[in-house]
């Protein structure tokens, strides 16, 4: 048998062929009229999935770049930032705040579990000064999503500022950033955005501004003066990544063309057929609040979680995604994000089942397909 | 007439057919050993450009990127170093140090200049405890090449660092890091190495990683310690923009075939015949000494810089950089490095002497192009 390979990891994620080839084209210089005016529209592209006035700013990183990016320009030495930790993602704010030698105070919450937005009005409360709250849209260690807008509500009244990781959540989520009072918001190119790993994005809100121009933390590639004051030059402060930004534009004319909000319903429909599928055959999910950008599950008992995700990968070419340190082998995620169909969601079903039924695993086969299958079928339009 | 489009800046520079297309291929998964195979291929490949035993790490990111991680990874604040200043790039240098609050002496060399081993030698001397000397081996901003073999040799004999940014020179210009005893190497994807912009590459001698160990100054994302560890996970730190790296692996199976040597001196007699052809017409290089990367040349008296570079981009579609601020319209820059042939070079001074005739300049055409296709042809083989 030929066996095709299927990426189903949140992050990087499948890439339209259109956008794929857009890398191929000849090199065109930075600093030209041309690349000028594809830079504009992918920034306009960005307001538009970002739902904000504000400028989104093209980074050449990683989206770890662009967290690096929102505390560097906002903050400074000794200020007091209080970050939820929830997963790898969240631990990153408390990761990179510390090493900026910021006054952290986390909010630890277990894997899978939530932060509620009283929990974090009562942690400001005890926490007078904290100049930023920091946290995940969607923790794509967990599948977890988070209250932003709840977590928002209570920060709008102080003079905190609330930033967001939103890397694997814009665009498959709801997170408009002006309406809810987002503060500092970013995302990367490879996840939601259908498009290759090595940009990210970031926006400050007025309110953010402000901080930014108080913000003493040493900063040069990641400076958002810089970048703001390129941007009257219709550039950027360095030689971008051109090819990225070009395939991020033709993937936003798909994007634009499906619309934001038919993007977010069909990732609520993908989020809810991978679910049911899971149930169906008894497992459980390891989200007490699961988004649509991925599906993280528990592995069942008596099950090697490692070998079941090696058979995955390996043996049927599904190339879903394990736990991360420090919990590996104790579940696995399936993601469905960025150029995700229907299909897909049944082929990682299936691609599951098949390595259930070599492991052992007690179950009726084909449970999983159907339900999700169902589901798929009432929603198809 | 179809006016086809040539790429002849310093950088971005133009990208071989098997590169380019190898951008178009479906996205892999970055932690999957199909990845690290690659990732391992094109460290292993580093080395043999930079000439060194020690790792040479990946970062997504411009040059300006890798410019930055050479700062904070090697040095503490309020630490004193010198700046070798003779040109945009070189200044970079100094206002990455300034952020960083570090004790700057900045060697300001006028633009085409260079510094001599022996002035530095005089500035150590004034500047005891000095903990980096920092410099440009080719001066993209002007065309200068410097003399890195007699800085490493005065600074190897004192616990200062060297550190030098060879972003656009490295694959063009000789700079053996282990042989002449630099201690940080930089260089980026989008110069001599054939690939799109957004990767950059960084290796610490011996030396160096002694002073990794004792740096202070704050850093996350370029942390060379999180490269180094994620190292023997066969990984990167974070998410890498996993095609630009798919894409300089094609490119470094060309660099490899040609190889190092042949390489260097394919950019000499570009060099040369670029020199030659521009000397026949009248006009004269800003550079008192000149590399092999691009060639510099003063805009004739009488004659409009602006003007020129604009006429040679729009009409002629030759893309050549003009100078940088605070020196615009005084000069031009033809690139010749990359993946860049002779005719290349025939095609840039063609443009050359049209745009000339245009503005009315008093010179012999075709003078240019002779004087250029006799060195080319004397080294045809």
């Amino acid at each position: 048998m030929i066996k095709k390979h299927y990426l189903l990891s949140p992050g990087p994620t499948p890439i339209p062929d259109k956008v794929l080839s857009a890398a191929a084209q000849p090199i065109i210089h930075h600093r030209s009229k041309e690349f000028s005016n594809i830079l504009k529209q992918v920034m306009e592209d960005l307001k538009y999935v970002f739902q904000t006035r504000q400028d989104v700013f093209v980074l050449s990183s990683s989206g770890t770049g662009a967290m690096e990016a929102a505390v560097v320009n906002t903050l400074s030495p000794g200020d007091k930032v209080i970050t939820i930790n929830g997963g790898k993602f969240g631990h990153r704010w408390s990761n990179i705040c510390s090493a900026y030698e910021l006054n952290v105070m986390e909010i630890e919450v277990e894997w899978g579990e939530v932060c509620s937005p009283e929990y974090l009005a009562s942690a400001l409360k005890s926490n007078p000064g904290t100049k930023a709250v920091f946290s995940t849209l969607c923790e794509t260690s967990t599948g977890t999503i988070y209250d932003i807008q709840g977590y928002a509500k209570v920060v709008a009244t102080s003079a905190t500022i609330l930033i967001v990781d939103g890397i694997s959540g814009i665009g498959a989520a709801s997170c408009p950033m002006d309406e809810w009072n987002v503060d500092v918001l970013i995302s990367g190119s490879q996840k939601s955005f259908m498009t290759p790993p090595g940009l990210s994005y970031i926006a400050f809100s007025d309110k953010a501004w402000k901080q930014v121009k108080n913000s003493t933390l040493p900063k040069y590639y990641f400076s958002a003066n810089s970048a703001k004051e390129s941007l009257s030059r219709e550039t950027t402060p360095w030689t971008p990544a051109t090819s990225l930004v070009i395939q991020q534009q033709k993937a936003f004319e798909i994007i634009r063309e499906i619309g934001l909000d038919n993007l977010i319903k069909h990732h609520r429909i993908l989020g809810n057929a991978a679910r049911a599928g899971v149930k169906a055959i008894g497992l459980e999910m390891l989200s007490k609040n699961p988004g649509n950008i991925l599906t993280a599950v528990k592995v069942p008992e008596g099950i090697d979680g490692n070998k079941l995700i090696k058979t995955m990968q390996k043996k049927y070419k599904v190339y879903i995604a394990g736990a991360q340190s420090p919990h590996t082998g104790e579940f696995f995620r399936i993601g469905h994000l960025g150029y995700s169909g229907g299909f897909d969601i049944i082929t990682a079903l299936s691609g599951l089942e098949m390595t259930l039924m070599e492991l052992n695993y007690n179950f009726k086969t084909g449970q999983s397909l159907s339900a999700a299958q169902k589901i798929l079928k009432e929603n198809w339009s």
